[in-house]
């Protein structure tokens, strides 16, 4: 059977563990590194489909399994015609497999080798989702990228606990495997566990390398540990991951986030944080954020960010951005969600750029320079 | 000195008050009868100005003096280069006085010769505006066509409060004349009161005419009396007003208050009602009144207007809508306020049509037999 996710390696970085490639999708071709946003309830917040295309050129998104499991509902989502045709976006979707959502949102969790019992965030009705669950809500949303159902462990949390969930997350990735009912046009993703612990780390890819995934994704990292730390553990994780299978590093967003990733050997990213900051009324731009709804920008009729060739850039003033977010008005958080989004996905094009020219390096830090000022 | 605002009789109705007819103003050609969208506060909330233009066609937008007064300021909107500058928005811009919010919004409200004292609906900060603040306020915001500041006397109210206010109004509209700055660039209308009672609408009407403005509103109607004293009223004022300017009936939006003010000689109308039912769920279709957040929407994987040729209804399902607008999600009310937009100013294309055509009765009455179910 051919496999519906392939990647291809383009180019390797010589001087650090970047890799210039491309994911090949029912849905379209992804040139990596890519940054991914994120559309929850089968919506990238504030935003349409065709802006997602025309003004952020997006060529990947995510949606949010819990979310759609508990609204609409994936049955619902299904008999639309998949989550691509309810939500009118034909590029491709990855789906998360649901297991940090039940971690991080919901109430009264309660885990067994089968599966995690949880109450819902929204209306405290008794939910229950096993590998085979996620798998079977995955199948319904016809997602391109699925993800295994796993268990994001906390940080700090002790080496047994860690192995013991590193183990069952085997475990329940061989299940998921076992479950999916559309291996021909979605592909399967496991999930690298591990906590901190570089032998674990080592071990679970192991484990989920003989499962023979089309790609692997680092979980459980940027739960609260060090920057350091987290870049530490990446390093000694992506080694083990499959030259020919696209990896991808699960919420982050931030640019060192994205670029330190790519560093270490990473294709994909995504996170919720360009949108969510957009909302709250701050950009990022070349120059480092700029907390627009600051009064200092009261009267600053100038864009966003100079350098930048977004719709908002390109039509609107820091001055009237700051009205609209003062006002409470939907334009406000719609200008600074395109903005923020194409300023990542604009990110990843020059990272992409820079290790094709070899200026890897470099570009990082001319970019920190600017945007952290350091 | 030539006018900035001029208007072409194209056709008069044989049959009823209804005219065709053409406004030119220095931000474009306005065909008319119009509906024109509510940008409150520098934004028809959730659109942008492209949006109002290739998916709306919206030839000219509302911006309040009042809002725009107390945020972000009338200067700095000035100093933005004016509205349409500010707000990215090149077509034209009608302004009101501000003296409707500053009755149905603010408190403490005082009354004089001189202007009307308040307190903000924001801070709670003392206010004042004057016929002569109002105008500068409007100077500044540089709209194409401005409002005299105005008392709009609320339904119920007696014959001599009423005379009172209206000849005071009508004062006013004099110092608003003498005040305004830009005369040839900005065209100032004048707004007949007079409440529900006929021979104060003639006389407002009379005395307005003598101040010879380039066009006149009908303000002070769909204040809570009965529809069909409001139709009474209207057919009791217009037959005053000139041939050869516009007229304006200030804040109705529902369809039959649209078509029926047609019919009595008004060529503009205004109003917040689309966007703020698309805002709760709430569309205008062909057939009456869709609530899409209602649970029978639930698996409806049709369009919310089969007969519409908007974005949403060409790319979304009322399943998907109501899905939206359940989780709280901005595309929802984005989708609706483009479909409801652009319902209300293609009825006014379709009105137009059939005064060309000879059939604007046949017209009411078809569309309210399948609007209005009768």
């Amino acid at each position: 059977m051919e496999q519906p996710i392939r990647y291809e390696l383009i180019k390797k970085d010589k001087k650090t563990g970047a890799r210039r490639g491309r994911i090949y999708t029912p849905h379209g071709i992804i040139e990596t590194p890519v940054f991914m946003p994120v559309g929850t309830q089968a919506t990238v917040k504030a935003m349409t489909p065709d802006e997602l295309k025309e003004m952020v050129d997006a060529k990947i998104i995510l949606g949010n399994t819990y979310h759609l499991f508990l609204r609409p509902g994936d049955e619902l989502v299904r008999d639309a015609g998949g989550l691509h045709k309810f939500m009118n976006w034909d590029r491709a979707i990855l789906t998360d497999s649901g297991g940090f959502q039940v971690f991080s949102l919901s109430d009264l969790r309660n885990i067994s080798e089968e599966g995690v019992g949880f109450k819902s965030h929204l209306d405290g009705s008794s939910l229950f989702i096993s590998p085979e669950k996620s798998i079977s809500i995955q199948n319904n949303l016809g997602s391109d990228i699925m993800m295994c159902f796993d268990e994001c462990v906390p940080y700090p949390a002790d080496y047994e606990y860690t192995k013991s969930s590193m183990e069952r997350t085997t475990r329940w990735a061989e299940r998921c495997k076992k479950a999916h009912k559309n291996p021909e046009r979605q592909g399967l993703f496991g999930i690298v566990q591990g906590g901190m612990y570089k032998d674990l780390r080592k071990e679970s890819a192991k484990q989920l390398i003989e499962l023979d995934f089309p790609g692997y994704a680092v979980g459980g990292l940027s739960v609260g540990e060090p920057a350091e730390l987290m870049y530490d553990v990446l390093a000694e994780t992506t080694p083990y991951l499959p030259e020919d299978k696209p990896r991808y590093l699960m919420g982050v967003g931030s640019p060192d986030y994205l670029i330190e990733a790519v560093f270490r050997g990473i294709d994909m990213c995504d996170c919720v944080l360009p949108t969510r900051i957009a909302r709250n009324g701050t950009a990022m731009t070349t120059n480092g954020k700029v907390v627009v709804r600051n009064a200092t920008y009261e009267r600053d009729f100038t864009p966003l960010d100079p350098e930048c060739d977004c719709y908002t850039c390109k039509n609107y003033t820091r001055a009237y951005i700051r009205h609209l977010i003062k006002c409470g008005e939907i334009l406000g958080a719609r200008l600074l969600s395109i903005h923020n989004l194409r300023f990542l996905v604009r990110l990843m094009e020059n990272v992409r750029k820079a290790i094709e020219d070899d200026r890897l390096t470099e570009f990082r830090d001319e970019f920190y320079s600017k945007y952290y000022h350091k």
